[in-house]
């Protein structure tokens, strides 16, 4: 059976951020793959990738980036499933660059930006969650539980020092 | 029969900019409303308006809003629907301000954040269109399409002056 | 006898943050309370907390956030007392997301904004301090010897090494 | 009888943002008197005004200036009333300078700084009331009739184009 | 005979920017071809172009782009040949979108920025001469002569108004 | 026999970068005196440094100061004597905030605004030379001197590792 | 007899900025010359005028230019006269480019920088009739005279509408 | 026999960034030469360096710096080579004003631009090879090959962790 959700990133170092959007996935039970595809080092691979992700059977790709960050929006360029980019901190600019880079994107072609950063990695792999849980009432209910949860954790550990 | 996707803004100025959401939406034949929510003027309807939307049957929101935007984020923090928010172009700082309110989501609240302005719009309806169309082979097949047209046209009005 | 000003933040980390209001709060005598209230995690506990505000006998309201800075904005929609925005430093952005996230609100709904991190939450509850003062003698009083005693000590302390 | 609220700004330039803020308290009913006040072409009646505003019996002070806005903070370093800086959009910056200038206060001196341009100083209006209502509660009533009466209006005239 | 230059831009709208590239490269004797190429709606055509540029026997690629300006750096990663980005003015955030996503390229695969718009266009056109030049002879001694021409214009037309 | 130069600062935490303007006017032999001077915290004690320093004999001042940095401005208020400023470095935002308070002054009061920092200091120290030394053909002389020494080290240390 | 102030700018579409600092040198009676020189354009030009500065009696140096803007910093590197720099307003970046250009210099070599546009070249003007007028009376006499007349019409004309 | 590429920069500190890119000349087996040559400092060596560069037989010059980096541009207009420059990391803006400083030159004197840093280093000698290589079919085949070994690294080496 395909995997519905497929997490792309740049380069091994942007392993520390990505990982976040897989724990996320894992813990709310959606299949992933998980691959480094660099848009700028192995293009062909990213053109591959993105052309066969519908009838490899993804629902969902995230793409994580940073700096010049290409790779989300070019992923987007070659598949119509929906694409999330996550800016990856860059060294100078701090992300700002990432953000720019993948936001911006011309009319026509969408990607989905979430924040700089593990926090935005994070939500990438909400935000997948909620795409398929919109058609998938099991996920949805797991992510109502999950927010449900979080709320009581904020309500339960939100003693202040005195 | 309910409709797929909500189309929400913070005020009527915001139309100029929003009603290209509408329009993709229109030609790809996917069902929706829109309405103006206020995050700030109207926070209750902002809460109704997203707690209901699962149970009305929708799949999608888009908030667009600029400045302080914290429509998407707060719409975002009232349901599991995916959110996109666009940023709508701010007089004094030409919209980074609203970019950055609404991308900077903490981990836990994703918001799908697209460009500045009607750029974002368009890519808004056509994320939304991308996300049902994972799901759904018809809406899919005409993101396809429309995907080859554009393509299309861009092959054949690439003429420039001599 | 109610408490004066209500001082709540989107997360306990933004603690290290706000303590710097709450010491400000306690040398100039005036009754505080401190909360957990996040924006996107509870939102429903921070419209209780925005709407019983007065009933409740709050002059002012501290709110301090980070990132997506939702909280101050939406305290302040829901009630009609002064609210004080706090930007916490982010990690990325250093918080000018945080900064443009609060002050950047459309017109209606007023935040009172201070600097970015720690000396802006000494400075909420200075300027919560000056508000009171300004209908309550004996805190005004309290806040000008504060200025005047800061005066003596810049004037004492000035030396320079040689 | 004294006036409640001063309302300053560095030039007369800066009429067409501050009127904003004069129109909210005549709105409300709330006392008011107006001036130029130049922080760097009269330094002398800047901290005049700011020394006397104490005695004279305002409550509140709104100070709006651009660029290098030293206005808003000055008046503040004599005063311990509660001081509202508005910052005026700049030519070549779009208010940025403005912004930073005013909001930037190191711990001590607190300004309650609120959005760039016209939406700022309506909103320094609003939170001159909303403090002068957190101790007035006709002044209250009045500020929330006027959200009432907003909200109404943004309810009933949301009508978007078909 | 192969041309030697390839002009390049994401759409037609970039043209009002790029003719001056053209401009300079007939000035100054170069043989180029110009073409509509766009990242994000012709992918495959933009490979294609990349790809066989060596072989058709160009030695310099310039192309412009705007917003998240992904056209250059993608060029740049599927040939050897140096592409020159030209980031085009955006509407929102007037090219600082377009120059970090043009710039800010990862180790690996450069590409040789020039200023946002018109100047950088102009700048694009020299510096491929100058490129080319590099290894003949008759383009260096054009590029010399229009340096010491526009050098003389300079002196001769420096009247100011007295 | 009174001193040439005013070096003032608005805490004891800015001695760290404004030494270096005090040891580059040590080293050219200009007197000078360097003071704690806070617009905030002693605004009184500003307006008098400021006000005397023509009949104290002062030839120029340097005033450093960070964040919304108002020190140099008002002192420049105050004062027909050139002003020197120096924006310290802040936390947040990296001395952003500092430069474009101090640099972007209205017509009428001029700051002569150099680098965040430390080579800002050293600048202001250098700055402050040579003024005095455009009357001081002695002051002049070292400065060439100096500019001179600082060349041949230049040239005589540049050597790179193989 | 020799000219006290050198004025210069990198083009002829500079003057409409610069011209403010001629304005302000003719009102208080300095005498100054006006010059196109281009860091770029004309290289040379530029050295030998900075070079030759000292011995043709000049005592300051205005230069202003936009973009990339290397003229101030060139010209201070070959003079040891005080050089102020004016950032004029550029197209894309709104002088931001400019301002980081001239202000942020390497310890070593100062250029006195005010503030991007017209109001940064009258403030340029008054720089350097302020830095003759240290040492020379007449001349600080009449900028006293100047600021006085300038506080009193602020003073005169600070009626605003009713 | 001449050497092929010259790198410079404005100090030492800048080695640390710019020996990426004679690392990359030496791999590729490109001849360089590097040297300190700063633009205020030692402004007269640099135009000899740039008047001497083509008869020198250089063909490509590399320059970096950081802050008010004017080496780059500054080198660009005393010759026709092309020119690249690496914008360094500066301490208090992170290379922001590198950068600016560096691509924003005016129509007429162009500088090819890389990424902020090491990065931009390491490109800065790949460009230079491109440039060359386009030109000379065995540096070119010596790029397409390092292209093709860096493709297979990223697909040998894309393991994840578990």
């Amino acid at each position: 059976m395909s995997v519905s959700v497929g997490v792309i990133m740049g380069s091994t170092s942007d392993w520390e951020t990505m990982k976040k959007a897989c724990e996320v996935l894992e813990e709310l039970g959606i299949s992933y793959e998980k691959k480094v595809v660099s848009a700028h080092r192995t293009p062909d691979l990213m053109f591959e990738y993105a052309e066969s992700a519908v009838s490899r059977g993804l629902k969902v790709i995230i793409a994580g980036a940073g700096g010049a960050a290409h790779l989300p929006g070019m992923v987007a360029s070659k598949t119509v499933l929906p694409v999330i980019g996550v800016p990856v901190q860059s060294k100078a600019l701090n992300g700002l660059d990432s953000l720019l880079s993948i936001v911006q994107m011309p009319g026509g072609i969408p990607v989905a930006t979430v924040a700089i950063g593990a926090a935005g990695a994070t939500n990438a792999g909400l935000l997948a969650a909620q795409i398929i849980g919109a058609f998938d009432p099991a996920v949805q209910e797991r992510m109502t539980e999950r927010r449900a949860r979080v709320t009581r954790e904020v309500l339960d550990n939100a003693e202040l020092p005195s």
